[in-house]
C-alpha cells in the first residue's frame, strides 16, 4: 500500500471546514495521508472537529494559494466532479476505472493528485484546464450533486479498498520469487513506460509559459486571443504526456526560436 | 435500474441529524429511494438541511420504533460495521464482493436491508443477531470508524454506480433476443431460486418465538439460558435461508410439537 503515499489530496477552496475534516477522516480511513487544501474560505479549518482519527493528518496538511501551485510536484493531475452540464475538453473516466491509470502512473514513478471543488459550483473552466483527465463518480442524473466529504470517501474507497479485494490483486507472497516483477497487469502495462520519468505540472508550466510567449513574439497569437489560447495549450500539453526529457527538449527548441524571433524583431526595428 | 427500488436503508437510532440528512443526500446520487430510520434521537431529524436535493426522500423516510419493526418486510437483512474489535457469528463479505448476494436476492423476489447503527457504537450484538449477513468496509486498520453519512455513501456507491460499467454490465439490449434468461451471471446462478419465495423476517421472528417456547415448554431452555438460546435460535433461522413455505411448514410442526408438550404438561398436573 506505499504507493497510496503518492497520492495527494488536493481541496480546492472548500468554504466548510467541517468538509475538510471530513476529507481529513476519509483519508485515513483508506490509508491515504497527504492533504493539500488550496486558498481555504475558513482560517481555522485546521481544527475541523469532524478530522475524526485524522487530526495528525490535518496537522500535516500542505496549504496552498492556488491550485497550480498545489499540483506542481504532480505527473498526473486528475480532476473530479459531475460533468453533467459541461464538455470537458480531457478524457473522462468513470470513477469504477480509474485505478488502472493510477497504477499506471505509480509504476512509472510519478505522483498523482486527486482534485476536488468548492462545494457549490465544483471546478472552474480554468481549474480543469490544469488537469491531465478528469473523473466521474456515476451519480443519478436527477441528483448528481455529492457532498464534498463523501465525494472524497467514495473515491479513495473505490482507489484504496477494492484493490485489496479487487480483480487484480497485487500478490505480495509471490514477489519473492519474482523479485523486480511487476505483481499486476497495470504495471505490467506499464513496465515499457517505467523508465521514463514523467514531467510535472511544473514543467509544463514552464514549458507553456515559453510557447506562449513564442507565440506572442512569432505574432501567431493576438492579445485578445492569448487566453483562449493559453488554455488550450495547457490542454494540449497535459495531452501529451511527456517525460522530463521531452519536456525539456522542447522548451530547448522554443528559448532557441524565442530567441531568434526578438533577435529578427530587434534587427528590423 | 428498478431493483434498487427493493433496498432499504436503514439507519438504527442515529444520533446527528446532519447524518441522517447526509444519508439521504447519498441515497438520492446512487438512486436509492427507501429510508428507514429506527429511534432516532432528535425529533427533528426529517429538517435535515444536510438533505442536499434529498428533502422529499427525507419527508418520506419511514420511522420504526425497532430494528425488528423496520426489517419485517425484508427478506436478506445486511449489517455493516467495522468488526475489528468483534467476533461476528455470521458471515462478512468484503462490500467490494457483496454486489452478487444482493442480485441474487433481488433475483429470487426478495427485498434487502442495509443496516447502519449509530454513530459512536455501532450495531449492538442484539441488533447483528437480526442481520442475515454482515458486511465490511475495508478500511486502514489504524483508523477503521467511518463517518456515517460517508459509510453510507461508500456503501451505495458500490451497490449502485460500480454496476453500471462495472464488470457484469447488465447488456439491456441483448436482453431483447434472451427475453425470460437472466442478464448477468448473478442471476444466473439465483435462476434455480427464482421460482422460490424467500421468507422475510417477520416470517422467521414468528418462527422463533414458537421454536422458544417450544423449548421453555420441552425444559430444553431453562429461564437463566433463555436469553442466549433466543440469540442463537435468531441466527440459525437467518442462516438456513428458508422460503416462506419453508418457513410455514416448519412452524405448523412446532406449534404441533407446542401443543402436545403443553398437554403433556397439563395431564401431568
Amino acid at each position: 500500500m506505499l504507493s497510496l503515499e503518492r497520492l495527494h489530496v488536493v481541496l480546492v477552496s472548500p468554504r466548510n471546514p467541517l468538509n475538510i475534516g471530513a476529507a481529513a477522516r476519509a483519508m485515513a480511513n483508506f490509508g491515504f495521508r497527504h492533504l493539500v487544501v488550496v486558498a481555504p474560505y475558513e482560517e481555522h479549518w485546521r481544527e475541523a472537529k469532524s478530522a475524526v482519527g485524522a487530526s495528525e493528518l490535518l496537522q500535516n496538511a500542505r496549504r496552498a494559494e492556488s491550485l497550480q501551485g498545489a499540483v506542481a510536484d504532480c505527473t498526473l493531475v486528475i480532476g473530479t466532479g459531475t460533468l453533467a452540464h459541461r464538455r470537458p475538453e480531457q478524457t473522462v473516466i468513470p470513477l469504477p476505472e480509474l485505478t488502472p491509470f493510477i497504477d499506471v502512473e505509480f509504476a512509472r514513478g510519478g505522483r498523482v493528485a486527486l482534485v476536488f471543488g468548492p462545494e457549490k459550483r465544483g471546478l472552474t473552466r480554468e481549474d480543469l484546464a490544469l488537469c491531465h483527465m478528469l473523473v466521474e463518480i456515476p451519480t443519478d442524473a436527477r441528483q448528481p450533486s455529492m457532498n464534498l466529504g463523501q465525494a472524497v470517501a467514495v473515491c479513495l474507497y473505490e482507489l484504496a479498498a477494492r484493490r485489496k479485494t479487487g480483480p487484480h490483486p497485487s500478490d505480495k507472497n509471490k514477489g519473492v520469487a519474482r523479485m523486480g516483477h511487476p505483481a499486476n497487469p497495470a504495471e505490467e502495462r506499464a513496465d515499457a513506460a517505467s523508465m521514463r520519468d514523467p514531467a510535472c505540472a511544473r514543467d509544463l508550466d514552464l514549458l507553456a509559459a515559453v510557447v506562449a510567449e513564442t507565440m506572442q513574439a512569432a505574432n501567431y497569437s493576438p492579445a485578445a486571443m492569448k487566453k483562449a489560447n493559453d488554455h488550450d495549450l495547457r490542454l494540449l500539453l497535459r495531452r501529451l504526456a511527456f517525460t522530463r526529457s521531452d519536456a525539456r527538449r522542447i522548451l530547448g527548441l522554443f528559448r532557441r526560436i524565442l530567441w531568434r524571433l526578438k533577435r529578427r524583431t530587434g534587427l528590423k526595428d
